[in-house]
């Protein structure tokens, strides 16, 4: 059996054609663009930038974020901090709640390398961290997770806010660090202001306030947060472009080259990627396809299997021919990462880098 | 950073409450069960079964399948098929027709190892092979794959695939060796009569013929198939006991054990597996919920964001608290498998094996 390594070493200075496929490209002048700009958007609202590496989970692109300005990183997982906290990452938020033994070892082993916080939402995940840490002689610090209206996870009310962080402070073995919300919104904006209010109704410090959100930073900015949490930006997807419009297709850093293996269908082409490559995430509305093809208007990726993916060819365009490639930007760049063992990153048409997918596959 | 053997070994003898979470569970009874049940339905069709490796992509269950009667193995890719070979398969379909100099090439290495035949659906595929196979003085089985109406790869009418044996029969480094389809299905039935009647009347052996779909083994039977190909039978999954009705909740051999991390919104628990632990293949159309959540009557998944499900409690049940672990019948197995590092065979409580996902994150 090949290990990722062998499968990919040795392609430095190779080209599109060169390459196995389906492969996730990354042209890394436009990711150098975006990790800029993002960087100047928060610099420009005095936000310190916080990236998510859930969106690549590659230390070496973490180390581009932090050289362009980036105070940390975001996890969603302890064992995803640990990948990053072993190569020398020393500022991370864990941003779900680490419940369960496993979970608060992990995290009290990171806490005693780095500055590792993590987001709980309830008493008990605070009892738990807090009881193991203080039997360390370890105080790890927590942030309270708001819920902005995403409706997933979070506090509903400011009583509930003030009443988890007397209970945090109260602990031993944990300290209140402050607040943390995703995404970033004009509900936001009104909730924190209640919530800073009644901090200082009571005179308790409020802490760090941590926004959220890919495009999400002037909000962030209008709620008085210290930093911002963003992902995404650093790729883009065809999501940001079709659905949400805020990015460019030009501002798509991340691809998927595929091989067409069948035209035997009338008026479609069948490419060697499917769910297994671009996931299943964000499936398209209103017939605006999975995803966007490049360099050949007229073509749709309209449904997958796990290793098929079915493109439309549009009457009176061109049609690709077996053994042709394509490139297909994902809808969602962050799912699709997640389903590949390394990213080829290219600049000037050639292969410069390849990056093992180092926290893909962590338990949690 | 830990490797996955790191990460999962030593795990013998213990209990879903040792575990960490989000982790795949294998009952493995219940998977020894429906390996019998599937050999015994196409030992009583008079066919050979060869099971899809797509499913778990763990070579030590395609040996249980093996012992209990498979012929061989059916793989998508050929970094799929190479994870066999290289542990002694000696048998294989490759069923995505492999295109590019890389592929061929893994190929080639396959078929001088072990009988590994692919299938294609076009001249030009069967020609990059063949002339590759003949440079080295070999030659590979083909199979054409015929489009039984599922309409993503396959030659359409009973002339294309006259046209297309013919070719291949005439191309060095390459032989004919019969048709494959998917899935088998009463349209199938007929169009293979057809092709029959053809290959009769022309003189021609129709080779080997495959059919394929966990459930559909009737209608291979019905075309006087050879061979079945099933994949997801060897686990089931919530979309064969709620969509297609061919599997028991009790007959579903894998689930995902998950932790409650949040209940902070009412009539909520959020869990710590989202899509990048169950993926989004085959969303809930009404309101029936993301997988099965066992042992919990009135919880439903109703949506996930990367690492957070959201579970409905429906009013007047029991409701998880934060700590309790909670297991997940995924919608659909194959996708699901393969976004986990690592299998856990459970057999009377306890676990019994770990088997990495071996074929897992292969590029092509």
């Amino acid at each position: 059996m090949q290990s990722v390594t062998s499968v990919h070493t040795n392609w430095t200075g190779a080209h599109l054609e060169d390459l196995d496929t389906p492969v996730p490209v990354i042209d890394l002048a436009v990711m150098d663009a975006n990790i800029a700009r993002q960087q100047a958007a928060c610099n420009a609202h005095g936000l310190r930038l916080r990236p998510h590496i859930k969106t690549h989970k590659v230390p070496a692109i973490a180390a581009l974020q932090r050289v362009a300005g980036a105070v940390g990183i975001t996890a969603q997982k302890t064992t995803e901090a640990a990948v990053f906290v072993d190569v020398g990452f020393d500022d991370v938020i864990v941003a779900v709640p680490p419940v369960g033994a496993h979970k608060i070892a992990r995290l009290l082993d990171l806490a005693r390398r780095a500055t590792v916080r993590a987001v709980v939402d309830s008493a008990t995940a605070a009892q738990g961290i807090a009881a193991a840490a203080a039997t360390n002689g370890q105080t790890v610090g927590l942030l309270i997770e708001v819920d902005s209206g995403f409706g997933r996870a979070g506090l509903q009310t400011v009583d509930e806010v003030l009443t988890l962080a007397a209970a945090i402070t109260d602990l031993r073995g944990v300290s209140f660090d402050g607040i943390l919300l995703y995404p970033s919104r004009p509900f936001a904006v009104e909730q924190i202001a209640r919530v800073r209010e009644e901090f200082d109704r009571a005179g308790l410090p409020m802490g760090l306030l941590s926004g959220g959100g890919s495009g999400m930073e002037e909000y962030s900015a209008q709620m008085g947060a210290d930093e911002h949490r963003a992902g995404t930006y650093v790729f883009n997807d065809a999501s940001y472009v079709l659905k949400r419009q805020i990015a460019t297709l030009e501002q798509c850093a991340l691809s998927v080259l595929v091989t067409v293996v069948s035209t035997a269908l009338p008026g479609i082409v069948t490419v060697d990627g499917g769910t297994k490559t671009f996931t299943n995430d964000y499936p398209p509305e209103q017939g605006e396809g999975i995803g966007i093809v490049l360099d050949w208007p007229g073509l749709r990726l309209m449904r997958m299997s796990e290793e098929h993916g079915v493109i439309e060819v549009a009457q009176g365009t061109p049609r690709p021919s077996v053994g042709d490639r394509l490139r297909i930007v994902p809808n969602h760049a962050c799912g699709c990462v997640n389903m590949h063992p390394a990213l080829y990153g290219m600049r000037n048409g050639a292969v410069e880098v390849v990056w093992p997918v180092a926290a893909r596959g962590s338990l949690h």
